[in-house]
């Protein structure tokens, strides 16, 4: 039996006296799973290569029957299964709606788990609020009631959790937080609008304005080690220190992040924002002037309600912890 | 007693086997308030000039008396009251944090309404807030159960409902939906901050572009009626059928308006939009054409979880039913 990754190396217990939760994170390559304890002991932790198309819950069930082989346990033992998958999802309903990486339209996902695991309760959401909800319960949300995700890559993702729940929407179509235009009439988006935060603040527009600064001035010294070719979103970073036309690209995108922190925090006042994402891994490079230029700008200013900016802690687990906070929900 | 005016002039019921609810809206120079039963039919309504300062409590009690007097019941009869108040409310310590216009600061509002009427629970929540609860429970928001209200007039202010509940935000202080960035480094705001939402499509912001293009421009036929003095909101809607210059102010106008309505429905996918203030008086002529933009940018489309854009519908009476929903709140 796996050694607990929350609880500072203390074997999870044994048997079933405790609550089991199972937790299912869907990526477009590979499913990862972990069986936990309600105090956040991993009793088991697998993964394999996602089968796209309609063969996707069998897939999920192969993976779940490693997890219980490994805990030792059945599936009737488990209390509940949360399941985190990209694309459209109706997590009331259960299904998937649209997913394109994963050709599937439609599907019931939570439905044909459950029938596959003997009636055990399923519930599924999308990949990016199971994110939110995996820092919010594990993560560095933890102890917050109120707490924003936003997860810098190609665009911007995220989630939302209010008062210990997670935000979705309508029919879970909401918090489409890289969306939210902060410069009319700017730089156009996939999604058809132009100006979207996430042209702006993602880590591939920092890399994108990177190479066209370089592309611009050859004087600069990222040059040095990159050309507008190889340079990427930690390109700036490195050089920050030491060059202007670097310094520059940052004060840009931290200006640009931080308007849509303030844009979050105005509407949702949560009381943390965590930075996940490559981009994160800057730590207090990143989240000291970012700290800065949100409270300067807060509505209100910080005095009556504080929102404090932190890097998001679980990383690439944030997906499975995300899924196993859902199966916990009441 | 009064004919109800939420049931077709069916008389309220008489004597208390109903529960009955008092709703208190403060604003800055009267309060209003009614009683109203479980099914939605007023028993008593009345007004008096709102006292600034300490003696606001003891001002709604006395508003709260003539309610009763003329509902024919006591207070210890009211199930709950509900009120609201401008300003930074508290509403789970139920505490006005900060108003300006009302002198008040760090004030134990509920308490002091409970106290002085005998024990009767009390609930206190933001006037704009307010006024988005009363849309969605008795106005145009009535069978939703994800509305936000979006009142156009000096700023932008409104609020949200989700599942049917208010939404806050941590320490009541979020649903600053005017304070949402749409233009980076653009118009600066009261809030410190440039570019925000209500610069772009407040009734404020669309009577001062209307000023400044009719003092550029004294060929426009707006000038037939007004002048760059006298010109309001609403005289580029007078004009937009007939003058090219007027035409284009509503253009500018609604790509605005509609700019923040899909940032936030991106964000919270509600079901329905509802636009309040004097601007919304103009019914189709805002409302079909914002639909039109809504709909055009609405991420991943219309066809999974449509947002209806629609004209709040209780005007100035939305205050005191939000304070009625806010009393009704299990």
């Amino acid at each position: 039996m796996d050694t607990c990754a929350l609880c500072a190396g203390a074997p999870a217990m044994e048997g079933n006296r405790m609550s089991l939760y199972m937790g299912l994170d869907i990526g477009g390559t590979t499913i990862k799973g972990i069986i936990m304890d309600e105090q956040g002991c991993i009793s088991a932790e697998n993964s394999i290569p996602t089968v796209c198309g309609e063969g996707l819950a069998d897939c999920c069930v192969e993976l779940a029957d490693k997890l219980l082989g490994a805990a030792g346990i059945k599936a009737s033992e488990l209390t509940a299964v949360g399941v985190d998958c990209p694309g459209m999802i109706d997590s009331h309903h259960g299904k998937v709606v649209f997913a394109g990486n994963l050709r599937l339209k439609d599907y019931p996902l939570a439905k044909l788990i459950k029938e596959k695991l003997g009636g055990v309760k399923v519930r599924i959401c999308n990949d990016a609020n199971a994110a939110a909800l995996g820092e919010a319960r594990f993560g560095a949300g933890k102890g917050y009631r109120n707490s924003v995700l936003i997860t810098l890559g190609t665009g911007i993702g995220g989630g939302i959790v209010i008062d210990g729940k997670l935000f979705e929407g309508f029919k879970s179509a909401g918090a489409e937080i890289g969306h939210m235009v902060i410069e009319k009439n700017g730089i156009p988006c996939t999604c058809g609008r132009k100006g979207c935060f996430e042209r702006y603040a993602s880590a591939r527009a920092l890399e994108l304005k990177t190479k066209e600064i370089m592309a611009d001035d050859t004087s600069t010294a990222m040059w040095k080690t990159y050309t507008e070719k190889t340079a990427t979103a930690k390109t700036p970073f490195e050089y920050m220190d030491t060059d202007d036309a670097a310094k520059k690209i940052i004060d840009w995108y931290l200006k640009n992040l931080a308007c849509g922190c303030v844009n979050l925090a105005n509407i949702f006042r949560p009381e943390v924002i965590m930075i996940g994402g490559g981009v994160a891994n800057q730590g207090s490079r990143l989240i000291d002037p970012l700290q800065k230029l949100v409270d300067a700008e807060l509505f209100g200013g910080t005095d009556y309600a504080p929102v404090k900016v932190c890097v998001a802690s679980l990383g690439s687990k944030a997906g499975e912890y995300g899924a196993i906070a859902l199966a916990l929900r009441p």
